[in-house]
């Protein structure tokens, strides 16, 4: 077995045969993601700019979300101005309630329980498949069917008492989850689906778009997705009335009338202004060229680990297009102790790299949470590692 | 006494010999309020793009910080994403926690209401003053000598039993509320105060800039405002350790790390994005001349409704500076009916006028929490009328 260094080393020389060398030195560093911006960002946002619409009111708001709809497939798309906020609404209009419990993902980004939480809901996390990077629905049936059972077509939990109102599959780094397995589980449990896609803007399965198997799914232009607005987010659904409720509740749920001020519910200041939404309508139209870039970058670096047995480079399923938005190596099982020895090399010769994160049910404000037994997403903490994915190492 | 026509004629003569005549069949219109981008907007956003920070992290996010702390004297600012998560964040760190009420004006927008609730508080509605346009100390304080009880330093709703844990002066339409009278207050029921500042940016009080007088303050700078960054807010507080808070609270309370991600507390996605901030450094620059140039314009207000004696022209206080952002008619008592009649026939002429908002303590989602006798509110709700106030009538 190599030692730390080693395998460090060999994994730097992989990832420099891809990006080219990196000099620290001169200051010079792979980050993780970069946005680029190669199409017509500056004449759009110039154009918000000019027409003085820049806020929530404007032609670009309206556009993106109807580019996002063709894109998608989804039938209705909300412009918001972040995943977390497309998460927040999205997970309200599952019927998500105070004391509620709502099954999320452990190996995920902490918006996803922070949205929960905003709710007064309770995350209650579960574990994920090695295959898929996110949640196992063999599993998590197993373990349903142990500790819930079924009374007047709720999900009681057993031991706590709390209903479970919703399953949130996440489509981890843009490879998607397994959602026959559980659309199942929420149909058998009575359990609403909802769709972090906040990673898999371009991920499909059998053709069909992340985000829009869910009664509702939630997307993020973030600076570090697949296309950004500077901050953004979206909320995707196929249903008519959901999509009024999620348009009227993100911006603060005011009746229309030329002048009068009249809100009916406690609404929300989540529309995504004019000047993003400018930007984003620009990012959009280079998304399938992002996409292909993207691949490309996921077959060098495959090639490039191809002579590093310890490691595999994390590819997209048969029957399912990833995004690649981050790539991924997964150290084999016997040198998983070496992850942050990687992570300390690659840093210091300006290599961005980063582990997954931090399992959510052992952060502080969610130790506390239910969750079922987590040995694979424990076992995936420990030897995940993205590589840098900026589009721009393409050039 | 006019009939409601004959006013509502005299009013648009006096707008239009201010504004210029409106031709609404050629589809002009005179908006409320426009902003005006005549500095290095267009600059600092193309170096936002260029330099590829766009979102949550980059330098005009720290730079829009320190120029706005630089310009209201506030110690510390924390850039967001809107007004509202100013308020939300802000109520947050002021102490106010589920099921304890909120004094907050009933005449202002529905957003410093819906702040309190997405943290379970209670909005407590109280009056206004004719003279401030905000909170009458004096009835307030005669309001709650009679209704509440002061146990172990906690102000107590006699009515209710929840403890009142804040006092939030808004300063309507940038007129700032009689601050002396509300801090001495706040001193003396043990409350905490916040300020809404949301409109008020470039208001101050002998000097002292609104929104530096309380515990903390939110500014806004939605597309709406004197200043914009598209969708903005800020969080102004001279206290360092509320400051570290809220600027932990708004990005996602991330421990520092160069890759780990661990998070101490449920945080939110608030940080404004660095193009919005961008264009807030440019805004900034030029708030010294569009202070100048709404003040003219209120001059010119003042000059043409001279000969409208059924109406006055908001006007600052003695010893404060207003930064009379929106523009405002007081009709006078015995034609308060006449409102509607006014803005209806302003309105078929393209100017944009409009009332004050709708009571919050009248709307649907806050009709059952408490509220003081709302004489003066309800009278001013039905007097007040803001006329189109963008700088560029000014040009």
């Amino acid at each position: 077995m190599p030692t730390s260094a080693s395998l460090a080393n060999r994994v730097i020389k992989a990832i420099e045969s891809v990006t080219g060398q990196c000099d620290p030195a001169a200051h010079q560093q792979y980050p993780l993601h970069e946005p680029q911006f190669a199409g017509n960002e500056w004449n759009y946002v110039k154009d918000s700019l000019d027409s003085t619409f820049v806020s929530s009111v404007g032609p670009y708001v309206n556009k993106f979300e109807q580019m996002l709809a063709d894109y998608t497939g989804a039938k209705h798309v909300i412009a918001v101005t972040n995943g977390t906020a497309a998460l927040h609404i999205s997970f309200m209009l599952a019927g998500v309630s105070r004391d509620e419990e709502i099954l999320l993902p452990s190996l995920t980004f902490v918006a996803t329980a922070n949205a929960a939480s905003y709710l007064g809901a309770i995350p209650h996390f579960v574990d994920c498949d090695e295959r898929t990077l996110g949640i196992d629905p063999q599993a998590l049936r197993t373990y349903l069917k142990k500790c819930t059972e079924i009374r007047a077509k709720q999900c009681i939990n057993k031991n706590t008492g709390h209903v479970i109102r919703a399953l949130v599959p996440m489509h981890t780094f843009g490879h998607p989850a397994d959602i026959d397995g559980l659309m199942a589980i929420a149909h058998d449990f009575h359990l609403n689906l909802v769709e972090d896609a906040a990673e898999s803007l371009g991920s499909s399965i059998s053709g069909r778009h992340t985000g829009t198997f869910g009664l509702l799914g939630a997307l993020s232009f973030n600076g570090n997705k697949i296309i950004t607005t500077g901050g953004g987010g979206a909320i995707l659904t196929n249903d008519a009335e959901l999509a009024t409720r999620a348009k009227h509740l993100t911006t603060t749920a005011k009746l229309p009338h030329p002048w009068k001020y009249e809100h009916d519910q406690i609404g929300f200041n989540y529309r995504m202004p004019n000047i993003n939404a400018a930007l984003g309508c620009a990012q959009l139209e280079q998304l399938d060229n992002m996409l292909a870039l993207k691949r490309r970058l996921f077959e060098r670096y495959q090639r490039a680990f191809a002579g590093v047995p310890e490691v595999t480079v994390v590819q997209e399923r048969v029957g399912c297009t990833s995004n690649y938005w981050l790539q991924t190596l997964l150290l084999n099982k016997t040198n998983s102790h070496k992850r942050d020895a990687i992570l300390a090399a690659t840093h210091e010769k300006g290599i961005l790299a980063r582990p997954a994160w931090q399992l959510i049910h052992t952060l502080a404000p969610y130790r506390h949470c239910p969750h079922m037994p987590m040995e694979v997403a424990k076992m995936l903490e420990r030897r995940l590692i993205n590589l840098p994915s900026s589009v721009k190492l393409m050039k």
